[in-house]
Parts: structure tokens; sequence; C-alpha cells
């Protein structure tokens, strides 16, 4: 998976993403990392491959590291990659960037499952899953120029 | 409906409630007022009521005044009351007052439709929709205590 | 103000946006609103402006009625109007529609003051706030390509 | 740090907690744990010990498993207990527990530094940090009756 671009979307920081410390508030940091996830999806892949196929995704767990606090104004670059495809569970890893500093001011790894949604049981990364990320991976390539 | 007693729930603002400006955000106190009013239907009256007869509240309109704001550690009363219920409306009136200071943060008027879950129309305020709310003020009167 | 072309924010629906019931949720609204208010005052005049002079923004009230509901997928479109400016509060007028239906989702009149950041009161709406305005209205319709 | 009884803090789910998938949203399950921290902190030791000292808490990472979904009705038991404290950093674990079917929901490690509000810089672990931290282990085992 080591020639995938990473996908990127640009959040500006507004005064009701931040809490009583005048920063993002650690919980709004998941909303931006889904809202990042279903634009990395959709770029990559119309989301009907999936819907019809009848699989769905399931976040497992989310590792979040907060390096550094963001406040209004800034613009947020949130860059998403699939990192992991193995047995049941894939990883996307995600930057968030302060786009005026340069510097990085959270990044998570966001483990997930992709579920029947009939049955609700995991599918292993294999077949037409495997192919969806493959697809999803050529296409974000594209989008992005290269 | 001139002896009902408001009822009360209380929340203590907390950093996450609050934005960039140090006081809780004009979105969250539509939260707050909404937790209040489920602990407002749930007191008055078992919810089982309204979902044995498939009936299900809808949030019409709200109007909402922000006269001082709030800051964390401070106590939040949230007072609900039915205060009008004609027609196919009903209307909530709810006020938001910081307890230490007595003073009223917010108050605001939410009108509500009952409606038929199965068909989704809104009902008249009569008949069993009527017998829940007078079911509700006097189970209310009676949990404080009058 | 009757030439203003209104300002136009886009917002997709996510399904952290919506609640139990499927669809956006009542407070969420205001965070959509919110950020359309941002956007608006962005394009229609820097916000260093407001900040030079000393200047702020503050909610006194809003007015919203909920038309219909709005699902994941949906394409949003936020429009904003300052439909009124007088004595020591304006309104920005601001509708929600669905792109796909061409419908109504929601409207709101948000009522606000300019408040000095200094002393905390309310500027009545003459000289340099009312040239804050006027000059927006400029902007946002040449932005509109008109 | 063996005989420590864990905070205990009750949540019901709301429709508002909820996202389009009916369960509670991930985003959602980081402010839960943010007000169970609070209610933790606060029950063990007064806020003022903290403030007094000029010391506050940052959250350096989440570790956070989503282990089964939660609805409407639910009411979520969150317990919180520190684990580690080494160095510059602590950890609270917390689990979200269906009260109903007493099934774990979710659980999480929070680290966490100490730090001195005027310098920003992290304290170790030691001294009148430490301290506080025996104090609110006490007081939390007096106030769960043991």
């Amino acid at each position: 998976m080591s020639h995938s671009i990473p996908h990127s979307t640009i959040i500006k920081v507004r005064g009701y993403h931040c809490d009583f410390y005048g920063h993002v508030n650690n919980a709004r940091y998941l909303e931006m990392l889904e809202e990042a996830r279903w634009q990395y999806l959709e770029a990559g892949l119309d989301l009907s491959y999936w819907k019809d196929r009848g699989l769905g995704f399931v976040v497992v767990s989310v590792t979040i590291n907060f390096l550094r606090p963001a406040s209004p104004g800034i613009d947020l670059e949130i860059t998403s990659e699939t990192t992991k495809l193995e047995g049941r569970t894939g990883v996307i890893h995600q930057e968030v960037i302060n786009r005026q500093s340069g510097k990085t001011v959270a990044n998570a790894d966001v483990t997930f499952a992709v579920i029947d949604l009939e049955t609700g049981r995991a599918k292993t990364m294999e077949g037409e899953v495997l192919a969806g990320f493959e697809k999803m991976r050529a296409a974000n390539n594209q989008n992005d120029g290269s």
C-alpha cells in the first residue's frame, strides 16, 4: 500500500469548534476526522459501490494524539490514508495539519471493519472488499493528478 | 393551564459546552433544552404512554433569547412548562437560570406537534393527546410535593 | 436593503449531523447557521474590518422553523442576508434549502448586536457599523457576479 | 494504585447523542468521557486544589475501543480510575457500561499531563501533584462508602 497519495480535506476552525480553553475540543476532532473519512471514501469511489454490495463501515477503535492547540481562523488540512488491510480490519491513518504553520496538530489511527449490513458480520479483507479499496486508491491518485 | 409547576432539570456547565468566547455556545443550549424536555416528559408520564398510542413529538419551531453568558462551573436550572395546547400544536416554555446568581441566562418557546408515527400526521390537541398532557401535569405537580 | 443578493454556503449532510430519528438534529442547525454566517461575514468583508474597530457580534435571539427533515447525502444550501439594521440590533435571515429537491428545510431570523468589545456595549447601527454592512453588501453582490 | 475504587457517572442516552445509525456517535463518547472525568476530579478533590497551585490538566492522547452500540433510553455508567502516574503523564482508564445489560459498550485510556498554567510546562508526577492524586483516591474511596 506504499504508493497511495493521502486524501486531503480542509476545515476552517470556527469559534463553535472550540471549547472554554479557546482551542478545538477533543471530541470535535473526532467529528472532523469522520467528515474527512466521508470525503475520502466519496472521492476515491462512489459510495454506491459499497452500498450495492450491502457493505458498511464500522469504526472499531480510535487512537488519537493531541499535539498542538488549534484556534479559530486556522485552516486545518486533514489527510486520510488506508495504511493496513488485514484479516477482518483495516486502519485509516489521519493527520490534522495547521496549514498556516505546517505543523501537525493531531494524528490518529482509526481501525475499522467492513460489515455485511444484513448479517452484521465483519468481512475479511479479500475479494470485493479488497477490490473496493484498490479502486479507491487508484481513483484518489488520479484525482491528485499523479 | 395555570396551576402547573414547571419541571426542573440541572445541568452543570463544563468546558466542552462552551465555545471560543468562553461561554455556553448557542447551539449547545438547544441540546440542553432537549435534555430538559426529555426529563420533563419522563417525569410527568412514562414515555410508554405516548409510545403505546403510536404517538411521537416533533419540534416545529424554536424561539430562543440569549440574555446572559454562562461559564464553566455554573449550575444551570432549566424549567419546562407546557403553556399552550391548541389546534395541532403545543408550546413548551423553557427558562435557563444561573442558580448561583438567580438570573435568567436564556429563555425559549418550543412549539411542537404530536404526530401519529404511522401516518406522520399531526394530531389535534384533544382526546388521548390532551389526556396525556393532563396526566403529565398532575404527575409533575405530585413529584414537586404540592 | 432590497438589492442584496443572499450569500450562499453549502454543507453536505453526514451521519454525525443526524440524531436517532435519522435527520439533522435541531441543535446542529444552529451550528450550520453559525458556519454560514462566518462565511457570509468573511466573503463580504474581511473580518479585520470589525476587529480593527474593536467590534464584535453577539447573537441576541434566534427564531428557527423546522419545515422538512434532511438526511445524509443531501447538500444543504444556506443563504444569509441582512434584512434589518435598526437601533441597536440587526437581523440576518437564513434559509436552509435541500438542493436536491429545491425545498426549504428550515429558516431562521437571527437577531444580533454589534458590540464594542472593550465596554461590552451595543453600538447603534450608524457610522462605521453601518458603513461595514454597506461594504459587505457591495462585496457580496460583486462576488455573486452581479 | 491497586486499592482505588473507580468513580462512577451515569448518563442516560438521548436521541441527540445518537447519529444516523441510531447509536451513540463516536465523537459523543469523548464528551461523555470528559463529563465523567470532571465529575471524577470534583468528587475526589475540590478543583480548587489544582487551581490554587496554578495547575491544569491537558489530554495528550486517547485510545478508545467501541465494543457495542448504545441506543436511547439506556443508562450508561462511566467508571473512571487513575491507573498510571509516571514521569510527566498519567492515565485515566474509563469504562462505559450499559447498565441494563451489564455489558461494556466502550473503554478508553486517556493519557494526560498536569501542566503549570503559567509556563505551559508539564509537571512530573511527584510532590504536590502526586499528593493531589493521593487525596483524590482517598476521597473517592470514602464517597463510595468503603
